[in-house]
């Protein structure tokens, strides 16, 4: 079991048909999740491509995500945690900080994809709009959207299947100026382990 | 009255305080738009973060449009066209063509905006997901997403005011194998006017 510590990134390599299960280990903390063709990582999985092939805003069970070349680099193999995710909202930076009125630096999840990359000594390309595992972002009326807490509870998670050799980022989002990790407004810890 | 050519794609400079009333002349044709600051092509409007910031998927009547460093680049001024857009879907490209069952080339918005940047010398930095305006993608139940054509008529159109000195490119959607744009599935021209 890896950690993803309290507002901070973390990446892995997987090789094809490996899988990640990606654990709300205290429930209410959104994990953004980026994905990268290992043997090109200028491919990477992409929310705007992966909507228009499965129909739908929220991955379900045996969706596959796309790339921004249309290839499947991951599936959602299984979900315990309600179903909810997010795929419409960009990663936070340091400029969504600001317009919240945060002075100063805050950890955000773009440069936790960054640090999480650096690791394995790679530099991301751009920062793909992530797919926000455990986010809760529900459309109304066909347009409006709103943020709330996570539905999904201690110890659910999401098991991803990677389709092709890849390199699998998480940021363990650190927003706590809305209460998109719970109504707490409490960064926590996330955790994953891979297996074949 | 500047065309942007049937299956092809069209990019021009404005300066903050300028407008492009971009006119869907023929009333069915989808115009997959996106602006870049001309300080830096780095900077470009973001769907992703636009859509957090305003609260909705399709932005409306006043609604500023964000770059990924959440400036506003434009502001959606005026719209005649039923107010229908969509902010979910990439840019088509040859992948989608191939998926369809299409063999050998076939034009798409994706090389067009590389094309329209070329004509003024730039290269793309990456193909954000675009600003398709016109395009009807209804959300239903909070989740599915549906294909449809536009409901805009001929002669209708959207006006974008330039918040920043900014490239501006548009790409007539070549898509004939859905009916994106009309239930004909032909693609037509559009045009646009540039205005202080």
């Amino acid at each position: 079991m890896i950690e993803i510590p309290a507002r901070r990134g973390k990446a892995i390599r997987l090789a094809a048909g490996q899988s990640v299960k990606v654990i709300n280990t205290f429930g209410q903390q959104v994990v953004d999740t980026w994905a990268f063709a290992a043997a090109d990582i200028r491919e990477f999985m992409s929310m705007e491509h992966t909507r228009i092939h499965i129909g739908r805003i929220i991955p379900r069970i045996g969706d596959p995500l796309l790339t921004n070349r249309r290839r499947p680099i991951l599936t959602l193999a299984e979900d315990t945690s309600g179903g909810i995710h997010d795929t419409l909202v960009a990663a936070c930076d340091r400029w969504r900080y600001e317009l919240l009125g945060c002075v100063g630096y805050h950890d955000n999840c773009t440069d936790n994809l960054a640090a999480g990359l650096a690791e394995l000594g790679l530099t991301p390309p751009e920062t793909p709009s992530p797919l926000n595992l455990f986010m809760n972002i529900p459309v109304t009326d066909g347009n409006a959207i709103g943020v709330l807490p996570p539905v999904s509870t201690p110890g659910s998670f999401v098991t991803l299947r990677a389709e092709m050799d890849c390199v699998v980022a998480f940021s363990a989002c650190p927003q706590d100026m809305v209460p998109i990790n719970g109504a707490a407004m409490t960064p926590t810890a996330a955790h994953f382990e891979v297996f074949d």
